[in-house]
């Protein structure tokens, strides 16, 4: 894979585009997605989905791909994902998705887009997939041997980005080789066939990453993460259970309390509050109160989540029903492009 | 990539297959095809086509894919690939291919067949796809760099063979790593989800190799090929350009007179007769005398396939209905398989 650019032209980029979203959102298509590796936590809700629902209700035409066979790149199950997919789309739209405007759709229900792998596939080199910086992390992250999943993985990418058209997709730093891989797909086979693909952009999440309750990042993993789908009294008992320290004076120090900081940082997001203000207002209270204020802020911060949720869950012929219009309108998308790739090939018999 | 075996178990099991198939025909499904790169020719003819009209008329359930995903893997285009497949259609019904009996289907129709890509990726490790022979082989013999699609081949291949559950496959000796492969995908897609797949095997051919006019492999590239397509003038054309060699008395020693000994062979396979019988018969009278009954002998054979071609080249549409009916067949069955594989894998929403 090429230089992808100094990362500061890409944020330049991005925050360019952002600000033209501003003006013409209906120049721009957004596809996003997860994983259904497990339930939607805050993290999510902070570091993405808030962002989607405001994209959708500025007007950006968007579309929210739930990445079912991303599941397996890096494991060798697919226990519980029937659970996770439904639980995923119900967290959506009690987020403010509305499914009417932003198709909600699975990667395996739509053979269109995922027959893209083989043209795209053609037009990158065994080098460029194994350079990928991010694909060789995520492997070693997973401790899982790199499958020819997850070694193709940016490729599958472009596939979901390029069926659809979409010409921004939200993305953290370490995403943007995949990103540059795809404009080098859309690139490539626009000039050796006809120009059907745009080249999309990154755009970088400005969201304060919120830290899982130990201070780490936010993960299912490590038992940090507050569920969107908890109850009130699941989430009291995770804060309860938390680390914090021995300085009965709660302060905002990140680096040398993270587990006093992170119950700060989680309250403020919750709150519209400062990490400080916060802090200096519990002050000798210590970590009871601490613990008490950040219980109080995320069930109310959540309460009308989990109120649409559990109203959502009482309907899941509904939930069923939002996926299968979802996975039709991204069949007709993707079978559309997949014809006009086959025109521009001259795959045409 | 494990050991494959001896190459001695595998023609034994081949042979065990062929002696059984010709007592219980309806226990098989047999998938083969062609990489629609050019025209196909007497070297195809021999060493595959009539195999797969004897298998079809033996009862045996056969689909014959037109692999046109397979172009790319080693060029950067798809020039006339449209031509190459409505002659590739009309050489199969020409030389006794019965598209009732047998669907004629091309790749890039079947879209839940090639959606089995993203399944089979997991279940193969990137060390696998790189310790692939017969990949290295073909790579350097295109003299093109290494794409991503001719890496993850083998498991394209996996797919076009598993999607209709083909349990035999004819193949030559190099391409016994891909069925190896197969074998793999489709034992740990089993194991890890449920019984959908037959472990398929390769049929080892037993046809004589039939030279080109130059003693080598008969092949589009080193113009020694004599196409099925071609007139009867353009056949004694190219058979009276061969080189063959100063000595007057024509005898058969392939090793030392490549070019007599490749049109004795290609006189030998056309008319059923010895090339030591035909040698003798032509003695003294010459390379002049040879390439004469060459002549009339490809021709004579070729001239009932000629006239089947031109009668069904006066109808395209209905060679364009033998295309759509295939890939309409082959849809039923790939989708059919594709839900057997979402139910295993859980993914049904």
């Amino acid at each position: 894979m090429p230089n992808v650019g100094s990362f500061d032209v890409s944020l330049k980029r991005s925050n360019d585009i952002r600000a033209d979203i501003a003006v013409n959102p209906g120049n721009y298509r957004m596809l996003t997605g997860d994983r259904p590796t497990g339930r939607l936590h805050l993290g999510h809700y902070f570091g993405s989905i808030m962002n989607r629902v405001a994209m959708q209700n500025a007007g950006v035409p968007t579309m929210i791909l739930i990445a079912d066979y991303q599941v397996i790149t890096d494991r060798d199950t697919t226990a519980n994902i029937q659970d996770n997919v439904y639980n995923m789309v119900m967290d959506y739209i009690a987020a403010g998705i509305d499914p009417d405007k932003t198709p909600i759709y699975i990667h395996s229900a739509v053979p269109a887009c995922n027959q893209l792998m083989l043209p795209f596939l053609s037009l990158v080199s065994e080098a460029e997939l194994q350079r990928n910086p991010t694909v060789k992390a995520e492997m070693e992250a997973s401790g899982h041997e790199l499958t020819g999943l997850l070694l193709t993985y940016p490729v599958h990418q472009a596939c979901d980005i390029l069926f659809c058209k979409a010409n921004i997709v939200p993305v953290g730093k370490d995403q943007l080789p995949h990103i540059e891989l795809t404009r080098q797909i859309a690139r490539r086979f626009n000039k050796r066939y006809a120009k059907v693909f745009p080249e999309p952009d990154g755009i970088l999440s400005d969201a304060i990453e919120i830290p899982g309750l130990d201070g780490r990042k936010m993960s299912k993993s490590y038992g940090n993460s507050i569920m969107l789908s908890a109850t009130a009294e699941e989430t009291a008992k995770l804060i309860k259970k938390s680390q914090t320290d021995s300085d009965r004076n709660i302060t905002f120090d990140p680096e040398n309390r993270p587990g006093v900081s992170a119950l700060l940082t989680t309250a403020a997001l919750c709150t519209g509050r400062k990490e400080v203000e916060i802090a200096e207002e519990i002050g000798m209270g210590g970590g009871g109160a601490l613990k008490k204020y950040v219980t109080e802020s995320v069930n109310e911060f959540l309460a009308p989540h989990r109120e649409r949720r559990a109203e959502l869950a009482k309907d899941m012929d509904y939930i069923k029903d939002v996926l299968h219009e979802g996975n039709k309108k991204a069949n007709e998308i993707a079978e559309a492009t997949l014809n006009e790739v086959r025109e521009a090939m001259g795959m045409v018999y």
